[in-house]
């Protein structure tokens, strides 16, 4: 199965990085956490995310606060889906990151979730991933299913 | 291949939609466009996202303004990836409809990309069904290699 | 007497239900308070909102957060009135809800109040039951009277 | 039948009245519509709402824009049910009118619906007399039917 | 000397009037503060705002939150200058009272100060009672010396 | 009887100030307006603010766009009441005018109107002129005997 | 004297990159204009930012709209200072840019002027250069004198 | 060496100066810290930021909340460059102070950093003062290199 990288650009983002880890133990999804910068730490940052799909991973998770540019360079590095969770640190409580995340220019998309949402990030991840694992998609199903309590 | 539904909102969304198309024309991914309302044909909406993944889709994208429900209740109807693009009409330019889309709740993913952005929503299709197709994947390293001009 | 409907999108939302449910208690309107989920709960949202009328409700009020897709919902399985309150929740504080229930496209209107504004809501539930029941009307107006100190 | 009143703060607001009275010559309603200013015809407003209700009208539109107060002072003039529409002029595009409606303090609500809808103002009030009237109810039952193309 | 009115919505904004207050008593001038809301006591606004002229009096100071119309009405039924004062209570922080109080339509002006700040409130009406009161002119140069400690 | 004087950071603030002049020659108040710039032209700002008291002017009206300076540095430099006027130009159409007027530190008020909105602050000043001026105090009740169509 | 480096993510950024020309013409600054983008171009970018310093620049100026990662990018990619201006292209009108621009997390700084206000991000430029450059300073004091019309 | 002036507009502003000071202490950088209000104290700012360029000083870093206006003051009293710092107290968590800072119009730029980034003010004032001095430049250089860690 293929794995997701989870990258943040800040170790205080782990509260939203947790809700992440959470949705895979429960899917069984393997993934790498991983601290890092799109400022601070570029080469670092390119030479994770440009070798991702040689090494086994199938989409990103990018986390990141403020004028959070992390996701977006992740996606101008990879031709993976990259996922990327506005970060709800900061006077402006995550507006400024949505904005620097969602309002990515024509031709290198992000998939932007909710604020602070890294369930919905983790799920996401495991719906892109289904498209090519038949096992995961019968486990999203259960899942909704259990989320629901509808009965036809 | 797996095909892709683009389902707006309003007819009056198509120059989001055409977009949207014009990716899908250059990769070469089929695609089925619809205007179908969650509000008006609540019923309508829930047999063609309901059956898509039976009907040989693997994701959606979907179009709306304002109050903009239809890509949420997409996802609620399908355990396939639905992609939001928020539209910009409206005296708010698409600020109402980005809240709309982004901020679902816990357990129901959208991968919103930025206001009126159809030809983002159409690569992140293609990066998204390239996970289970080999070919796309080469295509779409093509178009970014073609997209910059950068030579190491 | 016709019954309100009263429905939310999470228990977490309780606090808003209260003080409607504090109105309904004063002017002796019957009510159901019900937790469903537009989104996880679509199945059993459709059989109790698409039945209210049958069942003696006269009104719905829907309460949710963030993408607040619920009182939309509503609108669209009933031709009850709807009014929607804004939950507060959120790093948005309520400003992603109000978009979201404000905002809906023409011909499925939603009675919008303010964010987090559970009494008012109770109080139009009152005012829209009272078109049809004269004894509510005269509550109302003993309610205002009470409520301000003028003397004519 | 029950009359609606429509009442706007400035003769600038007829396209949203126009929207308004298109929805009420459909549904057979009939209605009054007036130009009135909550801070230019303060006795106007307080003559014509106070006595709506002894006058035949059922419900109440109120038209405003910028900060505007015309709703909230016709909803503290009367206990029949008020429709806030929020006009779309001036800098801000109605996000002040929007919020000068909407949050209305505890105890004199208004129903608030998107800015510059006067369709949804009209259905609002055409589903409020049809509490007491069945004839409009199966009208408005038609008009979804018509609205939406769904068949079961 | 003229007297000031200070009126308020809602008790809860005493913290507002009481800075209020608190200059008016450094620099000597009269007033009365009283609790009156524009859609709870229209009648006791209306008797009190209207008959502040004849009774000595030569402003008004008033604070509301929320959708704040109390000085835009206070400003329709006087020709004396009104000073609004949004109040900053709320989930949006008080961002709904200042469009509510400084979006006045043309005709009826309110003096808008910041959000809560009913210090700058009083040292206004001061400015404005030193129109016409040469010893409240000289205190207040005198107030501003003090505050700022600029040698020529 | 007091001028007033109307400053104006830009030439092209010249549709506000003509609003603002069209009050003043309506009421026979005797104006003099300059376009001077609080970070251009500060030593003329200081010079000419400064002195306004001793030339026989009662107040000040000062129109500013974006960063909107002119206001409160007026305010810093006179006793006399200062009237802001945000003007609408710009990207955020007039948004961080209001901001940058009203919300002045504690110590020194602006008196703020709506955005654009010149005649208000013309109507604004001859209010604040007419606490020491009787015949200015009749015009304004004339003035909106007219402006209201009202009959007790 | 040292040179400006003009980098802009798209080509419809030139009416902002103009007026910065335009300064730099009139101060004898000499520059290099280049459309390069964060993500289309990164191997550009990082050669053409990384080389700067040695190439005899001292400053860059970089131009961006939408979720605006350029000033950023180019900010970790040299130690020269970095002026970000945000475009006012797309549906928020610049608000989207402008939070991307100056919310940059710590440790890596942009100077941000106004949302498409080339110009002073051309001067702030020229005040960075005069820091090292006493002919530099000289013209931007007279430039300062013509600007403004004081006289003491 | 040049020094940096760092000035705030009150005193409860100390804990941005403080992240500022904590960068020129690490870097060996001279600096003086003082509270001046561009409203209370103008005449004292005019002195001591018109005679800073003569006094040894290479830039400003100014500090301010709310109706910021401090920053712009500073840049129309000297040539040198002025960093401003948006505070991110009162009601609108610094975005009024955002705007009032960063929107300055045309003729006198202010390099604004993010709102309270004292941190980002302090080391883009060190990549200015480095324009004209190499050893600072060489700190600077080594910052990044322990601030990230990346390996080429």
């Amino acid at each position: 199965m293929l794995k997701v990288a989870i990258v943040m650009g800040s170790a205080s983002d782990n509260k939203i990085s947790d809700k992440v880890e959470d949705i895979f133990k429960e899917f069984g999804v393997e993934y790498e956490t991983h601290v890092m910068s799109a400022h601070r730490n570029p080469i670092k940052v390119k030479k994770f995310i440009g070798n991702l799909e040689n090494n086994g991973f199938g989409a990103v998770i990018a986390i990141a606060g403020l004028a959070a540019h992390l996701p977006g360079v992740c996606a101008s590095l990879t031709t993976l889906p990259v996922i990327g969770v506005p970060g709800d640190g900061g006077p402006l409580n995550g507006q400024d990151a949505l904005y620097s995340i969602v309002q990515m220019p024509k031709g290198i998309p992000v998939a932007c979730v909710g604020i602070g949402n890294g369930a919905n990030a983790g799920l996401l991840a495991v719906q892109i991933l289904a498209t090519a694992d038949q096992s995961l998609k019968t486990k999203m199903k259960e899942y909704r299913k259990k989320f629901g309590d509808d009965v036809e």
